[in-house]
């Protein structure tokens, strides 16, 4: 990235995300979850010459890195890894031009092991040279010299003895706000040099998310909305669009937090996942597009990539459509 | 891994752990956080040869992908990966015999792109051959769905088509509690059918750690009494040692917490960094050994690693020297 090399002053993320929103006339991020056991029939079958081949080459990699196992599960996972790239080119090329971004999903790149890392790097780049922004969904946190290391390979870069090592370049990340906030101070620095953004969990939208985040503190309030205050305090708002570089995550499962939500950050953009298979309506999320549709980003993923399982025909064809509706259903909201 | 498949009942990690403390004489667990601009010499120059053709697979494997890039960020990170690679190796078999388990950083590796999680898997691998626990310290979290697929890349395995796809097969994972029961439970299943274990932060040592885990709740007690009231339920003890599979992160630092720490979890193996580099002193950890030594592990990293820069001479000496003394302080605990 050379961020320090550049001369031009950085854009800042909520000014690149409300253009992005602009542009591409959608708030809709597409959440890249792959199960390997549920890809599109094509990514399975098709480009069975270039697989091989790549599978081939991941094996060389292991063996020269002194990794030697079982074989069969080895290959498999290579073999996996190979047909999740392939299905999430496809993915994207098939719904991308309904979205504004996309939200790989760490835990399912990860399970693949270093393939399913390659995969996830080569998905991300596959999303941009398609206008799409990334937002890299790992839900990170640690302590500060941690949270230095996981800023660096998401939205930074790490100096090394060879050079300026890369990091995934993704143009935001989930991160968790356990840790306090001298934890998620570096994520916020690090991602605010290169004009990218930081989305920190505010409430989430499984059932268990009452345990800690609904505690009632001492004096008034809720956990949830302690997390809030410091995720607008976190947040610097970017000049032409008023929306700050520090968004929260909002389970929209939960629309009865979103005022509530809305008036303790302002200036936030929302990330607002649960639509569709979690059983979030979008209809419901009216409160935070207040200060603009890049204020309000709706997620959803197996909703749109396995629509086809209830539509029946072309998992492309069912794909693009579930996306354009949910595009058209958040454009409307005001 | 084929748990499955396995015929003999799996020995619970509560009781794995205790054996492989007593087998190891140590609670010293070994922290690899490798920064590349501060690797041993050795590992920046020697094995040139092997280097260079690992980099030049790992660049093969990046063409097949699809990733071309700006060359020469792309290279150093790959140059950086096999450094770091040689790096823990030597760190592990210098102080590997005053261990009982290392604790890879996954952020460290994750900065270095797909090369750092192969040299990840392959830093585990080494740890493993040398008879010592793999603790895969990654403050994983996320909604249930999400969470099994954190659970499946680092204590279980992924079904795929091709076949079940190996994880990382750490022993044990350290996960972020914040998301409630339902996120944590997967977590602790999955690990649990492979006898493997949690290892949950109830309260950490950086500065910041107050901002959240110490907030009085309406009613009486902090929020981090709650996450380790949930932690301790989680946790089944092991028939062998009385240590829970359910562990905690405890930040040493903060010594005055840990007797009501063991009066909450009287059978949860504790983490306890910040021994070191850190600030923390193996002697104020007394109250956490109570029930075993193997319910006090002792982490320490960069005093260790980096030992070499205050003792001078050979760093492989000077770790040796170090991680010796803290074994020895720790064991001497009662």
């Amino acid at each position: 990235m050379s961020v320090a090399g550049e001369a031009s002053p950085v854009t800042p993320f909520g000014d690149r995300l409300a253009a992005a929103v602009e542009r591409r006339g959608s708030q809709l991020v597409l959440g890249l979850d792959p199960d390997p056991a549920r890809l599109w029939p094509d990514a399975v079958g098709a480009r069975a010459e270039w697989r091989a081949n790549l599978v081939t080459e991941l094996a060389d990699v292991e063996r020269s890195a002194g990794l030697v196992g079982a074989g069969a599960e080895r290959v498999a996972r290579l073999e996996a890894a190979a047909a999740v790239l392939a299905h999430c080119a496809g993915v994207i090329d098939a719904v991308g031009p309904s979205c504004v971004a996309v939200k790989p999903q760490l835990a399912c790149f990860e399970r693949l092991g270093f393939g399913g890392w390659l995969a996830l790097e080569a998905t991300c780049a596959h999303a941009r040279e398609r206008g799409l922004l990334v937002l890299a969904d790992g839900k990170r946190g640690d302590v500060p010299v941690t949270a230095r290391a996981y800023a660096q390979a998401l939205v930074g870069a790490t100096p090394t003895p060879f050079g300026t090592a890369d990091g995934l370049a993704a143009d935001a990340i989930t991160v968790n706000p356990l840790l306090g906030g001298d934890a998620l101070a570096p994520l916020v620095t690090v991602a605010r040099t290169g004009g990218r953004g930081v989305f920190a969990l505010v409430r989430t939208s499984n059932p268990g998310a009452g345990d800690l985040f609904d505690l009632v503190l001492d004096g008034g309030g809720r956990v949830w909305e302690r997390i809030a205050a410091a995720v607008h305090e976190a947040g610097v708002p970017g000049p032409a669009s008023g929306l700050a570089d520090v968004g929260a995550v909002c389970g929209a499962t939960a629309p009865v937090h979103l005022e509530r939500m809305r008036e303790l950050m302002p200036h936030t953009p929302f990330l607002l996942p649960g639509v569709g298979a979690q059983g979030g309506e979008v209809e419901a999320l009216a409160p935070a597009v207040a200060p603009g549709r890049g204020a309000a980003l709706v997620t959803a993923s197996r909703s749109i990539v396995d629509a086809h399982e209830t539509a029946r025909g072309d998992p492309a064809d069912a794909a693009r459509a579930e996306a354009e509706r949910l595009r058209a259903a958040a454009w409307e909201l005001r």
